[in-house]
């Protein structure tokens, strides 16, 4: 068996394609992962990538593409954005699936920092497979920066979503908030419910629209069944009759970001949807621990209605974070019926 | 010569694509035109749209690209989403250059309100050409529905341009403004200038950010040199070093929208473009003579400093008017760089 520490021409091309493959998924529990395999003569066999807790991991996906063209990849090449995982999670540890399908080499962008699924390269030389790590780390590293940061903290990755006018108000002045933005904007944000393992509202928003937080209208895709829990946080009791109780309800009694994040983790949830309201949305961001933002603009003006983030503590544009438009999973600027949703992540620590 | 008084499934096609054609127009001082020319085999021979004031109209636009083709319009069909000039402005009446060309049908959608410019139909039917209107005239009608408004009240048609954060708001807490929105953005709001006769700010506008007004990196695309005029509104005096000052500069010390229109229209101008401050942002909108709205959103959050809308008038979701995405000279959502804009037009009459 030749055996290189240097990836090929080949093999940094297939690099850049997984790269590109990993931005198709959708942040939340899991890293961005695209995988593809190349044959021996440097063709592509097979690629995928990683749609979302509870799905297949990136080479699975990649292994399964190349046996449903018809391609043997027994003697090929795994090229991957992150270390392959060596854990049994909802599913099977990538390293023994790449054994089993007779991978010759394995190339990889970024180390998994993973406790629970590191030690994957170390398991494929063990098993006699070539194995070449760094090959684009630094691009997988910062499409990955936010969940590392999640995980490094051992709290969950924090989505927020907010539904405003295009004055960035979530209510007009008299308190009327239903609905600003239309129905396939709401569809999509019911969505992204599935998509997480809790939803968090405070206790304010429950007393104003009294909201059920399921995950109706969902399409199906990357989604579980339901968020696993509804969380209110807050200091102020929730009503016996509230629509948000029975199974899976939790309250927070606390004003604390930090320990309602904790108090969530401990229960297992590895991905927060906050939906607010505004007061929740402003302590979120606050704290630093939004990791993604998903804003629905209905273009209407209300003037001196309720402010979409309250109290954010920044005196100075210099001091304002820029955002940046974050295509994974889709374009950052999508239209939904008769509104815009703006998907957007906080600057890269690179950046500041 | 064969009359027919009804349009035929070709020419109902073909306005069907000169209505898509209209589309790609600049709104202002004129309306959006589009028109197709039609060969006695049902082929399109040419095709056009105008491009916004001081360049050619659709007609002129469509018989040029037929030339272009190789194909000769005489004895085809005119089918153009608005009934032909027959004033002499920047460009000639286009009644004479369908005569000219030999036209021998023509059929329009909707009448030309234009006092100036109406009687097209007339004169080419004392030509001795075919003439069918109303194919398609809701539809045009729709499209120009505020350019039609602004002339029936014999006001500039008025665009209005902000850049806001997210939150929308046109300022930090300390007054900082500057940059809110990127380069990219802000080349594009100087096109924008070099479209309208005249540029307004109001005179708080001047104190603080002391702006030239003028039409700076504009992309030189159905642009007019500059705009004519830079008007400053308001009571407040203009300081005499103002950079504002100078050819062009016009003082309206008023706090009337109405008054300042009735100034600029009076002095010849036909598009407006309003930039703000805030409370000029304001009294145009309840004015309701804000014809369509450039929105650039920088993707940061200001929390508490400046609004965008102040005083807007708007106590409930219900009384907030809804605007509509306008595809109108391109995607009614586009990035520019790290920013969005929004292109908006009010609600159509139609819908209230």
């Amino acid at each position: 068996m030749s055996t290189t520490t240097e990836a090929t021409p080949a093999e940094s091309a297939a690099m850049q394609r997984a790269l590109l493959l990993a931005a198709r998924g959708v942040r939340g529990a899991n890293p961005l992962v695209g995988a593809v395999v190349l044959g021996v003569d440097g063709r592509v066999l097979g690629e995928g990538y990683h749609r979302g807790a509870g799905t297949p991991h990136a080479e699975p996906a990649a292994l399964a593409d190349a046996r449903e063209r018809g391609n043997d990849p027994r003697g090929a090449t795994m090229v991957v954005t992150l270390e392959p995982c060596n854990h049994t999670g909802r599913t099977g540890p990538c390293s023994e699936a790449l054994i089993e399908a007779g991978m010759a080499r394995v190339v990889h962008a970024a180390d998994d920092v993973n406790g629970a699924a590191a030690g994957g390269a170390q398991r494929l030389r063990a098993a006699g497979i070539d194995c070449v790590g760094g090959l684009g780390a630094a691009a997988s590293l910062e499409l990955n920066e936010r969940w590392s940061t999640a995980l490094a903290a051992g709290r969950p990755f924090v989505t927020l979503k907010s539904a405003q006018s295009l004055d960035g108000r979530v209510a007009a002045v008299d308190g009327t908030s239903q609905w600003i933005t239309g129905p396939e904007a709401r569809a999509d944000g019911h969505r992204l419910r599935g998509l997480a393992d809790a939803v968090l509202v405070g206790s304010g928003t429950v007393r104003a629209d009294d909201p059920r937080l399921t995950a109706r209208d969902a399409d199906g895709v990357g989604v579980t069944a339901a968020p696993g829990l509804r969380a209110v946080m807050g200091r102020t009791p929730v009503p016996d009759d509230a629509a948000v109780r029975g199974e899976g309800f939790l309250h927070l009694p606390t004003h604390e970001v930090g320990e309602a994040l904790d108090e969530l983790y401990g229960r297992g949830v590895r991905h927060l949807l906050v939906e607010g309201g505004p007061r929740i949305a402003s302590a979120f961001l606050r704290a630093g621990v939004v990791d993604e933002l998903f804003s629905y603009v209905a273009p209407l003006m209300l003037g001196d209605g309720a402010p979409a983030y309250p109290d954010l503590g920044v005196g100075s544009l210099a001091d304002a974070a820029r955002w940046m438009l974050d295509d994974a999973g889709g374009p950052g600027v999508r239209q939904f019926g008769a509104d815009v949703r703006l998907h957007l992540r906080p600057p890269s620590a690179a950046q500041t």
